[in-house]
């Protein structure tokens, strides 16, 4: 879970990328990064938090230059330190270079035994780290040849951003998991992961990056290389369930849209009787919206969220239960009292939170609470950039739905269909990863390494 | 623009004031504080910034006691500094006192003139720090007499909370300005603002306190006096229209149906012919959904609110118009190309936002932007605690629908009528201060004396 | 324990406060403050830690003005919150005030007690407060002429910059405690509490403000009053024994010779056979060169200080035995093994860190240790503005030599006497105050209430 | 410039290496870094500032084990980033390593070219990278053979503290010009730079680490290897002349006393009729104790020390001459004022400070100002690990004496010379590195390449 970020021969690159990642927050929380090229030396600013509260007042002068990437990034908190905060910076035989990344290699481990195996050192536990060894590596002359000749090594989710000290390379992978798209500011070139970063700096959105494409930017312009055989693309669904922002244009459509059209099949696969749809906000409001609209229940806003987020607060020592979501969302008593719910969320992971929602409802009155979830049950782990937990953690992977619905305190439970998300998606069943939600693992992958989760869990600051 | 909150004989008063506060946050994001007694002395810990700035991470251990008053505050940035900071205390020859005010005193200047002739020095530039002087000058021997005695001095609004070594009191002027709200958590009971503070603690809501009543929490249990000469109760409605949070019940009703319900009655009075109902969100979205269902058009979510606010970034040197909005807000460019759109705003105060969004809707390739604001037009300062700006700087107290559809770059622009507002929060023209919307002035004030305003203008870290 | 500063028509006023308080930072470390005046209006900033903390990176546009006053401030735990701090800033009907304080006042809790039965309300324990109280009441019509009326009141030691909307004024009680100086940079007057200020600054020295001594700054120039009634001078030799910066030029003199004439006459006065003479660092410096000049015996720099000071660091659990001493003292085994050793410091208090130096030094292989101290025996607590503990914690009030040899597990133990102390300081018995070493306390005072030093022990941030 | 050290099994092991650095901070102000091992994975934690700042108030939960690392470091300003900031850590075939290096590999470039000749990559510019790389890229089975083998590629300065999941490894190189010494805290076994380390943790000083000394303690117990083929051993002579703290047990001999000797010495070969000598603080003093003590001429303690720092203040913008050396010096005019000068300083590297102290002193009233150096004209820069500047800046390798008198605007200039520098130190011409002060260089070494210079001069945060 990243977002990237990339803009070549703007006056105020670094600046841009800083917005740029500022509309990609979504896709990180964790730490933020940018780097530049001067047209000779690399320079890059890092460090832990949001974009705002890494770069926010600062004037970036020590990122000069016309070229920049930016990184934004999550991760398990076992390797949640600064070293591996993007974008990953290194000087090598090809000149230095500088790397964001966003998905999961699956392949990641065998590589960097190999590498270890001929005298590698690693600072990380990045897959970048891996891409960059192999870089390094390479015996072609020209750094793009090398770049392109260690992409093909690759196995799994890779969408990037390289920059180079007089070059900036996209690449997104030939199953295309990950989104990647082009604009163009006032005829400067921009790579982002989500359409709204291109809105947020007024950019013009003019296509995505094709699965398998390496899009390179350099002196003599752009040009785009197809280096991987051929495969059946497969972006992730997952991304218009949950994960991309819902004003993206993404795969092509708009996401919000699509979001509605959820909940509105969802209302024909899983009616009810009931006084109100309430949404589970923020992510629920789209498809409780479908589902209001199909179901003409009215919708109403009986869970308000409160967006002062911030530093834990240590809870009260009595029994304040479920401290952690009241401090999120409140139930509105006069509204909830004595109705017949349906509540609606975008999915169901662990099912924790979601029974505390359920309980915080029917300690506002509610008198029927009827959970409707506008994607399927969520069945396996990702290993192409989505951080699920372990299927062992998995709700719907370890009780079927009568053992849901008691476990998460509702009346009753409902999932859109695997069908029905493809059709509200217009993807079909072969032409969108869903290995999630029960389909098959495009790429083939072995395990991770218990040596790799523990390698690093420490806080490099 | 404060928020209020008090508990009595619990054992984690302290903590529970901070929970509630953070309820609040949205009454004011300045500066955050709790005062406690332990029924002996007073505890006071406060800061600039939000609650979870102030508090989070924080134990508390320094805020012994088990009754305890909080305040948030926002103030415009001449007197933003720590000492004024809510809540205030002193020592007094009624021993020490600490005070939570929500509200402005219209005689605030003549009292203080009036006590700095008798030999006072202010700290502060608060309304607070001259009902302590009060207080203090009081010759009633018992320290809650003293206090009756003061507050009948004072005019205007002021909700209170008072914590005294072993009392909490509650007050709210005759006019009923500020809510103020009783709760009773398991036994203890509880003031609050509003009663979201009482349903992130998952405390009964009991009822309002009256306006003109003195809510006195002491040893002896509870009892109301009502010093002040009768009067007729002028809530503001503004609260209704834009201040209270929409979950909370107010003056005796829930807020969200009732900004519904002014976006229905909105459709009514300004129909117009379009594609879809845009909100500006947050604080849009209830009245567009009213809109919306009584109009038939579409509610789409055209704008959406990028939640990961923070320090600010430097801007670009380069035209990225609107950069300031744009942080704030997407507009879809994908679902906006070529629509007729209807952007629902709560109100219009100095109209440069508006224009701005406006513009961005357009931007995205919008037809035509046909502005609705489900509150009339505001063409008087509030001087009861709301903090509009002066009126040379309200717009439509300037200019006429003409002028302010040209000047937002709007195709047309509509208010709600006063008549719909009223009709819509049920209440009538007598029985709601509505002097912000050219309604009558319910208390005389005097000017703020130029001396108040820039007296204190000055950073008192 | 403070230090203080003024200087009046300078166009970097408050610049220049900055940089004088950094010099007097030895007089108080636990907050730093700078008050201006632009001839209008008064500004205040302040804040907790060292100046450099406060103060460092700071342009200080928010203290505009030809005027200044800074305090540094040093207290008890207790009452280490920010509104303590100094300088305490009012508005009064005399129009604002800026004061900052050196010295204690003796009757403070009486002039509280019957301010507060007057209605006052204090919101620090400070003695300022209590001088702008009596000020802000003052019946007089003139500023000036109103402040001289309320110093007449106040009891004890008080030297005094007070900042005026357009004047300065300096005062130093009758009895002329604490010090005060008077300079010159290029035609603007400075006060300042020891000469290490204006050397800085690289102001001239002019001369000590006179016991007893108001002098007043302003359009019309320099002059002074000296409205209290004649006493004998008794300024406090504790400051020539330790607090005041070596450097300084204080009450005519410069301090490091008169340490090192005590350490002279304390080689007289307790001889001892011995290999060398180790100073304790770096207060212990100047007596130890003069007690090696008198015996003959070499200096050795046998204990070294880490300049290094900063957040503590957690103890390991182990027994490391005095690991608070050895943080900031070592030891040179290499030096001192099997030597005898005098160990000279300016003074013994509790004895607990005597004790553990001693320790030290043995451990690091001393044959034996002779402990010097270059000033009597403390016996008594100071009330006038050292911050000496309580009677009962001083060690040569509660124990005969041969106890306190033994505590502080020395060989020998040897004191400066009264009488050398001041030959040293060519002052005389009469003519300083040395209440601390048994001599008569100076001015009558009365316990501080119970109720002050409890009222506000509180984190007031 | 670094401090090193290490500690091996003992159960406090972290929170001892964080005492340790606190010791050894006069050797790197800018990064502190610990890294500990559990015997099956390694912990870091570092960053940039004082001990104190990074490791001031924290627990250290984080640094498990009972074997640990430590590293302070200095570094010109361009690649004073975190990432270089020690230890650096690594995984590697043979497991995770870490590495705290003092001093300055001469061949690195050569070396670091020809790792990345073979596809390596370079997240850092140090020293220690390098080592790591070839520790890495060694084909030996065991982790200790393989660390040998990569040390016997290095040429230049190097002490090491190597830490292993399960050994802790000490190595000085083959010309011992870094200090490295062996201690002993109640059987478990102590490295570290200096004895003042060990002086702190009351650990017992067992001997220095022999030049080409590989000590190496693992579950087997202690054992050494010497892999270098044997050359003269040639400490530098600079850490007895300015480097080590004075307190420390140096290459045999106690520092304090050898400076104090130089003091002697320097007072024969140019004594001065005067009236005072006086050390520049706090480097000087030892040498200007020996300086009296020679001639007879009376030490007087003219110029005080500021010890607070901290953050630089906003300089006033008139003409406050050598603003920056006031705030740290301060020289007394009641001392100096018509007196005859000898100011006694270590050492003279770029003359501009030394003639800011000149003016400093004659400013003050100082008839004649001799100033007297305690070590010879440094005339070469340091290619083992000193941070003295390029030849071109070096005062003496560009002026004759009159000019250096003339440049510092003194009415003399002394320099010790190289022979009574010996003298002092009692080592002899061909047995110290004197290569600053114009004696040969031990080692060869290749020009650092601008390349590593510039490669990295930004701000990795």
């Amino acid at each position: 879970m990243c977002g990237i970020f990339g803009i070549y021969r703007h006056p105020e690159a670094a600046k841009l990328a800083v917005y740029g990642l500022y509309a990609l927050q979504h896709r990180g929380q964790e730490s933020a990064g940018v780097a530049s090229s001067d047209g000779d030396v690399l320079h890059l600013a890092k460090g832990m938090g949001l974009v705002s509260e890494v770069f926010g007042g600062r004037d970036l002068d020590d990122l000069p230059g016309d070229c920049s990437i930016g990184h934004v990034r999550y991760s398990t908190s076992g390797s949640s330190y600064l070293a591996n905060a993007g974008p990953i910076l290194a000087a090598t035989q090809h000149g230095e270079v500088a790397l964001g990344h966003n998905g999961n290699l699956v392949n990641c481990c065998d590589l960097r035994e190999e590498l270890e195996g001929g005298g590698a050192i690693f600072s990380t536990t990045t897959d970048s780290e891996v891409i960059l060894h192999l870089f390094a590596r390479s015996t072609q002359a020209d750094p793009v040849d090398a770049l392109v000749e260690s992409l093909k090594r690759l196995q799994g989710a890779f969408s990037l951003v390289v920059l180079l000290r007089d070059a900036l390379v996209g690449v997104r992978d030939p199953w295309g998991f990950r989104p990647l798209v082009l604009g163009d500011l006032e005829g400067s070139p921009v790579l982002a992961s989500e359409t709204c970063a291109l809105d947020l700096l007024n950019a013009r959105y003019i296509r995505e990056i094709a699965p398998g494409e390496v899009i390179i930017m350099d002196r003599e312009g752009i040009r785009s290389l197809f280096p991987f055989p051929k495969v059946q693309p497969v972006p992730c669904i997952f991304e218009y369930v949950y994960f991309a922002r819902p004003d993206s244009d993404l795969f092509g459509r708009v996401v919000f849209p699509i979001r509605q059209a959820m909940g509105r099949i969802l209302a024909k696969e899983h009616p009810v009787e009931a006084d109100m749809v309430v949404p589970v906000p923020d992510s629920g409001l789209p498809a409780a919206m479908g589902y209001s609209e199909q179901s003409g229940i009215p919708l109403v806003w009986g869970l308000i969220r409160n967006h002062y987020v911030g530093r834990t607060f240590i809870a009260p020592r009595q029994s304040m239960r479920d401290v952690s979501v009241r401090l999120k969302l409140n139930a509105v008593p006069a509204l909830l009292k004595g109705k017949r719910v349906v509540l609606v969320d975008d999915s169901l992971v662990r099912g924790t939170t979601s029974r505390k929602i359920v309980r915080l409802v029917r300690d506002a009155g509610a008198a029927e609470v009827h959970l409707r979830l506008s994607s399927p049950p969520i069945v396996n782990s990702c290993v192409y950039g989505i951080d699920t937990p372990e299927r062992s953690e998995l709700l719907a992977a370890n009780m079927d739905l009568e053992a849901i619905t008691a476990f998460v305190e509702a009346d009753s439970v409902g999932y859109l269909s695997v069908e029905g998300m493809h059709a509200a998606a217009e993807t079909d069943l072969g032409r969108a990863c869903h290995a999630c939600f029960g389909g098959p693992y495009p790429v083939q992958y072995t395990q991770l390494r218990e040596r790799q989760r523990h390698l690093f869990e420490k806080d490099h600051r």
